[in-house]
Formats: C-alpha cells, structure tokens, sequence
C-alpha cells in the first residue's frame, strides 16, 4: 500500500506537496528520493518535459497531465497554482512533477511562492538540470580548469531583438565563460547573431544536444557561424540545448570512448556533425 | 555477488570508467544510477567532497581515496588520472565519485580527456550540483520569471585581486542574472567588494547556504553590504555556495512552510540570519 504511507490523512490533515525535479529523461537519472515519492505519492501533477519514459513508469490513475487542457490550450499557471492548493487541503500527498531541475527555468518559484501564501507544506526535492547533464553525457564538460571559471544558463524562449529583452548578450558574451541555452532550437539565429554581434569569436565552438539522455539523443556541432546551418542540415527540433564556448570542441577529443546509457559509444548512431568540424 | 555482474573480466578486457556525481550530499539525492553504479562497480575512487553520509554507505574494501595521501598531503590530478588507467586496464569497473556534478568545477574534463587519450572507455553519469540544489533546498529559486531570465556559476577559489583572474566580476554583474559562487567562503570579502565595484547595489540579497542537503545545513542571509558580517557571526564555513541576487530573497517569504529533508520546518533550528534582515 505504498500510496498510504507517507501521510497519516485525517478529514484536517493538509497534505505536503512536494516540488520535484525528474532530471533530463533517463529514468535511471531520476534521484532516488523522486523514485520514491514518486511511488508513494496520492497524485503526481507533471506537464510533457518529464518525458515518455518517465512519465510511462507513473500509474495513469494517479497522474494528472496540467500541461495540455483536454482542449488543445495551454494550462495557465493560475490553474496549476490553484490544483496544487486543492489537492494538499484535501490531505492529499502531491508530487508536482517537473523537467530538469524545478528551479530552472521551471516556474518553481512561483509555485513555491504560491504554496506558502496559502499555508500548504512544501518540499524542494531537486533534479538534474539538462543545462549541465545534457552537456556532460555528450562530453562536454561545461566547465573546465583550462578553458572556463564560470557557465552561465539562459533562456532562449526570449526574442533577443525585443527591447524589453531581460537578456543582456552583451554581458553574457564578456563573462568569457560557457553559455549554456535552454529552449533555445526555434531563436537560434537571433541569438547566435546578439553574440556575433557582442564581439564573440565566430569559430568558436558550438554543440546543440537534442533530447539529453533520451534513448533517441542527438548531437550536432559546429561554429557559431556555422550551427544555424547544422541545425536546419539535421533538422535539430526541441526539446534541446545549446552549449557555447571552447568546452563545446571536448567532444571531438573524445567521443570515440564516450559510452552511453545503453553502453553504445555515442559516435555510433547519435553524432551528427558540421561538415567543416568531420567526425573521427 | 554485485561486484561482478556488470563486467565480463577477462585478462585481456580493459574495464569501463563511469565519471559519476554524487549529488550535494543527502544520499537520496544520488541518482537511481549512481546508487546501482556504487552497488556493483569493483572500485570507486573519490576524494571528500560527496560527503559522510553517500561514502559510509560505500564497502570500505572497494573505497579508495584520492582526495589526500596518508601523508595528509593533496594527491596530484595526475595520480588520479593514472590510477584510473590502472584501474581499467586490470578490467575493473571503476566509478570515479565526485561531489555535486563531475563537470561543475569538478576537474571531470580533464579525467575524461586522459581516458580518451588511453583508450579506455567511459561513461558519463552527471549528478545534481549543489549551486542549483542548495539554493532550492533552502526555497531560493536560481531563476524565477519575475526577476531574472539567467544563472551564472563561478568558483570562489579564484583571488579576484590578481591580474590573471578568469573571472570578469564587471560581466558577472553586468547580465543581471543570479550568481552562485561555489567554494567561496573564504574569498567572500574580496569578490562581494568585486560586484559592489562594478556597480551592483549593495542591498542585493545574499545567501550563503552551508553544508547543502546535509542533516547539519545552515542557511544564513544578509545584503551584498552585510554578508561578510553575517558569515563572521554566525561562523559559516566549507563547504557552502554564496547565492546574490534577488531570488535570494525569496527565501524569506517561504520559509515557514518549506520543510527540509527529515520533515521539519526549516526555519526551526536551520536558519541565521542578519539582524536587519530578520526571522519570521
């Protein structure tokens, strides 16, 4: 009876919701502590960025998906907010499952803001961020003692061209360190041009990696000049991440003894590379 | 009979290496891989830094630690590197266990570049780094949709006084985002200084969050001005991450309602905090 055992529910009792990070998609990723709760939890609330596998391990009848509406929309965070609420009041032990890490770029915040403005017990159990992992398992380590001292992550859901952009590529491009973009596939070439632009290095090297850990992972390199290309040459689509900077050209140094989740070294089937950086 | 069921030893076949994070400390945060990876590998290398708790759940006959000599002096990158070897060309499975994330200022590029360059093969297993994790933990978001659209990591260990500093704390300043150093308790009068100089404003809300995940975590606050005093105070030590920016404010608003890892509040017995800052 493993849904029972974490609350002791009476008609008061508030449930505790508990804010988890499902890290990148490799079920095997998911922190031993989110296996747990989500076993023992009475209702898991997750939208799609989980993934397939994970979410697949997850009986239907406790899942709520709150990332669609039956109808097509999206579910606004207002609704999302508010079901969390509903669901502790009613002693409910929830689980509010999220992509990556809840606090990256996640929305977390304004959960967590939420939960606490209307006394509802929470926990913070984090996840790994993609940003860093999906980087990590394509070889690239996002910092290194000979290239980086720092690694900065943004979003690139934002239009850089907007002038109300929160973004500063100018700052970002002068920190000197890896940039790593999160949803960044569709504004590629607006923010690859901001860098270009910032003064960045045209060479310097860039690596998109579509679905970090997912069985089906892609990788594609390139320049900063060049991606945009890489990416429409091998149809690179979300989810994925763009890492920027020297780090990025670690891969090629060594991918031949790479290995990855299912033990195939990740040249195999999963690199697919710009023809100027070749493929050993 | 888990020390031998992942590898096929044969005198001729060399071993895999799995470059594996430990996460910031709580061994439920280990990763469901990094957990069956530990239970079956030959050999697991590491130095302090995953913490008492995740090495006392590692057999001592399989433990070796590369972290000091038995002199009580640092044992050279370059030990480690050829011991791995070593290691793999005698056909064991070996984990390399690093704390938070192997490639998070955790030396894991070079490791990984002196496997490639052997030939042996490996596997990258990333873990959840505590500049994400022990923000989240003590109910500071490192992004949030309000107030900032970047995250930049650094590592405190460098002097921002020297001429050859990697560090640009002017850029850092400049993105506007959240910076978390890590390892930069020591060296926190000199870069808070850095970001005062460069213009941020000197009540940018700071925490410093000691010992991220473990039972014994503590959590103090204060402003870019006060943060110094309150380490003084309250005598925070490593390992700790220093979180500047608006989200760390965040804190304060949730705090009575966010529980840590063993269930109680964390306000309770977890929390110091400045004076002009207060405690709910």
């Amino acid at each position: 009876m493993p849904e029972e055992v974490t609350t002791d529910v009476s008609e008061d009792a508030v449930g505790t919701v508990y804010l988890v990070g499902s890290g990148p998609g490799d079920p095997e990723l998911l922190t031993v502590k989110a296996k747990r709760l989500l076993e023992t939890a009475d209702v898991v609330l997750h939208d799609k960025l989980p993934g397939p596998e994970i979410l697949g391990e997850i009986p239907e009848a406790k899942r709520e998906d709150v990332g669609k509406r039956a109808g097509g929309e999206w579910t606004p965070q207002e609704y999302t907010n508010k079901r969390l609420v509903e669901l502790a009041a009613e002693g409910k032990t929830v689980v509010r499952l999220k992509g990556g890490d809840p606090f990256v770029f996640g929305r977390g915040g304004e959960e967590m803001e939420h939960l606490a403005a209307n006394e509802i017990p929470f926990e913070v159990v984090p996840g790994i961020t993609s940003a860093i992992a999906g980087a990590g398992v394509a070889g690239i380590p996002v910092t290194h003692r000979d290239h980086v001292s720092s690694v900065s992550f943004v979003t690139g859901h934002e239009d850089p061209t907007k002038d109300e952009s929160a973004i500063d590529w100018d700052a970002l491009a002068a920190t000197g360190g890896t940039l790593v973009v999160l949803m960044g596939v569709g504004k590629l070439p607006l923010y690859t041009q901001a860098l270009l632009d910032a003064g960045m290095a045209s060479e310097t090297p860039v690596a998109l990696v579509e679905r970090a850990t997912w069985p089906e992972m892609r990788v594609a390199t390139g320049t900063l000049d060049s991606i945009v290309d890489v990416r429409d040459d091998h149809e690179i689509e979300p989810p994925a991440i763009t890492v920027i900077g020297e780090v990025a050209a670690t891969r090629e140094a060594v991918v031949d003894f790479l290995a990855n989740r299912t033990g195939e070294f990740a040249d195999t089937a999963t690199t697919v590379d710009a023809s100027e950086e070749g493929d050993e």
